[in-house]
């Protein structure tokens, strides 16, 4: 129970790693919305393994198939169903995980909960699992570009380099212009140098993705438990590896006075109404103002590292194990694709909620 | 829409801050818990406001009425009401809300949801709405006791001012020995004195609520989206000022690597298996792992302050607003109450979600 | 578990027959809805007791007050609560009630379920608890209004009574006009001459409720769980005494040829599709399709009979028990507003979601 | 919107009669249920068409592949994905239907609703959709048997000719032991002789399945909106063609006294409480007494005929309609699997409800 997302437009994920396939069903997706396969592939081609040095270098094309919901390049208004079959990976470099928890991993736990455990390649818990979120979330894009949004998220720090964007003006083209997804292309190099250098020492790294959404109309966000800033929590710290979350000033707020932070409102000749700063991050009482949504989102270093490991045994005796194969030293620039996913996903599904309460 | 939380242990609260009162409807409360209305009461003493100097010295008593599911002491199984009246507040206070919209308040966005706003005293964005969910927090830590499961909130920083608590031995009483609730009483001295001093500038602060829960056993939380630390990031993001959330190291594990934040498995002698650190915080793959589960959540300053600031009127003209009446300088003594409400009644709802889903 | 009712215009009742009141929680209500307390009174006084003669004779006012949501005469959007205080009913009459379990009532079942039931008046599963649906029912009234759509039930057989009606006419004012809400005026004289003969023998009686939803447009019910006619048939089924179902020809099709019932379409010069029958009900496929919908709905006689018949105590002894007291020989008058209720309820659920998923 | 149900045990079906293929998701399935794709399929043959000369003559092999959620015959906790693939069935049979809306099918109202239509086979409005249901039921079947409980459906009438059956002691191998799943089997030869006239006639027709659920403990189903008879006459009503739903005595007893058809309590020398007869259908106050929970279903005859009827253009312009191919003549045959699959599906997720609720 879990595996899926949304009240009105509702998406269920299913599948192991290294099972028969990943994939998604979506279903409250509006009619006659045009689609093709391609436009989900191209959002899984941001998020594949092997795209680049700094990723794991485990290739796979993850291909889509859409199995229902679309007829004739246009959405039926019924579940769109989207399979991903799974390469054959059952390799050597997994059979200790049998046996042996690793630590930082989900293994223990999900032995722990289901009595039992996908151990080959993390199962459910790998990264393969949100596969099935990106696919479903290039359509929530797609329909949030019909309410004028537009939503995009980059690598804002790796470990201690920090780079500078501006949310209010980044591009997708400056995002995708380098393999870490930086649009500061100049510390984007210097973040690709790091990463290389901790890939070869066998370890890992983590760092901050920001992301905006803009164009959101005010309105948006259901109090009083379904505020909008509360469902982006909650669908961001879903993601594997995401341990924390802010909107707008975040704790840099806690350091500073009311009168610093507040967002002062003011109106141009139109009657246009817009704040002169947005500590509020675009959302005021969980409900979106008008101004750009921005958030911040912790991604730990990933657990999986090339070194020997004090853990225990799945009889629970003391033992170490040994790190092998191929692994991927920072998820960020691969995390990217997934938390937009998310973004829109939530997104959409406000839309669709404020829009079925307004009373003609 | 949204005014509910939980699956299985399902709270809706009700109510306008100047309305005739506010509450909630418990659904899903097993039967037969002991329950009186007394320890209900000391729960909402904890957030009431003039409790202390240091919050805002509007007087209210806030006094509990349970309207059903409880007979002669205990549970019927069926839903708990509660209802806990208003005081008449209408003053003279909040007249010019009506017409202007206050920063960094709700005002603005909750008229352009619902084109209609109940403008004396915030209405349902007040904190005011809180109270549904501490009553309702009181019962489902009676719950968590059955499970030998503790939640402790504690205030961790005021501005820049940092207690030093160590949650695996935090205790309630050390948290209660002080208006502040930070268990650190040389530093909650200190952080008495500023926020007094904050209040005399008619300015708020804001700063950091730890919160722990000890005795969660391994198991409980949902993959992939009802992960128990993004039910965990969704309940405290829901809380009015609330603007960030981590688990276990945070933003901080951003800066560190991959071998440094593991969290090494070892089991003792009885074969108990622990991690030799937390930087998971107690929750890996979105399921517990037996561990402390540890969370820090970003308050901002309160946006009410004594002071005039630019807005605009109802009418998007551009204006200014005088702040006047009492004032609450910081929330966070009064959030603490608040902060262990949502988190027992996050932990009860996966505690019996897990407990549905083993076979005998 | 299982007091709400609704997606986006979500109940949550609560309350027991005897306890301290019974009440709803309304939420998704739209904003800016007038609405004024006299107008969910009104439906009340359809349903309470001692309304007439043929109905049972206890004497209850119940008079709503509501909580929250309303603002000078205007829904706010927020969640409306409304409570209904209960007189005092510990009568000895319920005394036995303690310690034997009714036949055919739920006493025995929530004993099992609950390890605890409130034995007074029947607690949740009196009839009493459908004051909230009523109420809230008021209010779904109102918003159907605004889509052109009306509801009507009535009572359509009473044991072998049968009268004669045709649902594409009924008036409200026809069901109103007598006290066994039969609009077949001479037929309901003798339906009450029936149910007042059978009140003095001490026995109880049941019948066949219609309903009919005019001016529904094409469009509303979601395939295929929350197809319209599942959604209705739950809504129904969960009322006190009701044991059966049936939408347009029900059952009597069972008995007939494919092109008998099927209902042929046709056009008129404006393009405007009506079927020539209707023993679909007005629904296919799950979906409105613009025809009215019909439903019959079984109700049994009420199980509160003033003879002596065997039954078990609670420590699963056999021995009898002996009706004493008032009692309601026939539930269908006031069932009428409750499934007028339920079916209002229903149809403002689905035609806020068709709002949702339709893109501008 | 509306392909999910269930709340602990849930599933999502997918997939349109004429796409790429249907399928199911199962989310909340305990882990380690022992599970062969071959007890899933065994289900899937039993509603299949072509089966036997009473069914559809379409052949088509409905083979089910299982995508996820299960690992060396064990069921991992996770989502059990089901995939059945279509064979191509795009004929020159339905090219009219692009067209012209066949009477009494849901083509017209899925145009009103989504303003486009899987127009060929019926898209998602297809019995096809079933198959996701049927192969969940099967694993809702094994895991009911973990309760000691068992489900039987089987044909009770046909048009006017009515089986006699006690539900109290038919078997699965009597309603298996011939073609029209009556476990009369006297009655069962007239009704196939019945359905081969229709058949040649180019007509249809319909009939009550009954089904009976055995051994369900006291205790299952959620007071007031998800009574157990609830929940099931909305999956009874979801099921394509059922337009009737009845719980014990039904419409039946309406014409009856309360003293006749009250259920008295008895109990046996151990405590162990029964009733004398069972008007109450195994449910009070919409929870299970242990008693068999009994149903009867209304399915009228099928809306495909080989005659001409007059309908209207997707234009709306009257215009006829020529049924032509192959249709089921009777669909009784192939829904009782249908419909034991809906009923388990009901079960196994009230028992999961009730098993959360209990405290220790």
């Amino acid at each position: 129970m879990g595996s899926s997302f949304g009240t009105l437009f509702r998406i269920s994920t299913f599948g192991e790693s290294h099972g028969i396939g990943v994939g998604v069903v979506i279903d409250g997706c509006p009619a006659r919305l045009p689609l093709d396969v391609s436009e989900i592939q191209a959002e899984l081609d941001r998020r594949r393994p092997g795209q680049s040095k700094i990723t794991t270098q485990r290739k796979e094309s993850d291909t889509a198939e859409i199995l229902s919901g679309v007829q004739d390049g246009l959405t039926l208004g019924t579940p769109i169903s989207i399979l991903v079959r799974n390469a054959d990976h059952r390799s050597r470099d997994y059979d200790e995980m049998q046996s042996k928890y690793r630590p930082s991993h989900a293994d223990f736990a999900y032995d722990q909960k289901y009595g039992i455990r996908a151990w080959s390649g993390g199962g459910r818990a790998s990264a393969r699992e949100t596969i099935g979120r990106v696919a479903a979330g290039a359509i929530a894009k797609k329909i949030l570009a019909t309410f004028g949004v537009e939503v995009i998220a980059y690598v804002e720090t790796i470990q201690n380099l920090r780079a500078t964007i501006d949310p209010n003006t980044v591009t997708q083209a400056a995002v995708e212009a380098n393999i870490v997804r930086c649009p500061d292309s100049a510390q984007a190099e210097v973040m690709i140098t790091l990463i290389e250098k901790v890939r070869k020492d066998g370890n890992s790294i983590g760092g901050v993705i920001g992301a905006v959404a803009r164009g959101v109309p005010a309105g948006w966000g259901e109090p009083v438990f379904d505020k909008l800033e509360a469902d982006l929590a909650r669908a961001m710290l879903s993601l594997p590896a995401c341990k924390g979350f802010e909107i707008g000033g975040g704790f840099g707020m806690t350091e500073r006075l009311g009168t610093e932070v507040n967002d002062p409102f003011m109106a141009d000749e139109n009657g246009q109404v817009t704040t002169s700063s947005n500590f509020s991050g675009g959302i005021q009482g969980g409900i979106s103002n008008g101004m750009p949504i921005t958030l911040r989102l912790a991604f730990k270093p990933t657990a999986t590292v090339m070194h020997e490991q004090p853990t225990v045994t799945t009889e629970h005796e003391n033992t170490t194990l040994q790190g092998r194969g191929r692994h991927d030293p920072c998820v960020l620039p691969r995390a990217v694709p997934m938390v937009e996913a998310m973004f829109a996903l939530t997104l959409v599904d406000h839309a669709l909620r404020q829009r079925a309460q307004r009373l003609i």
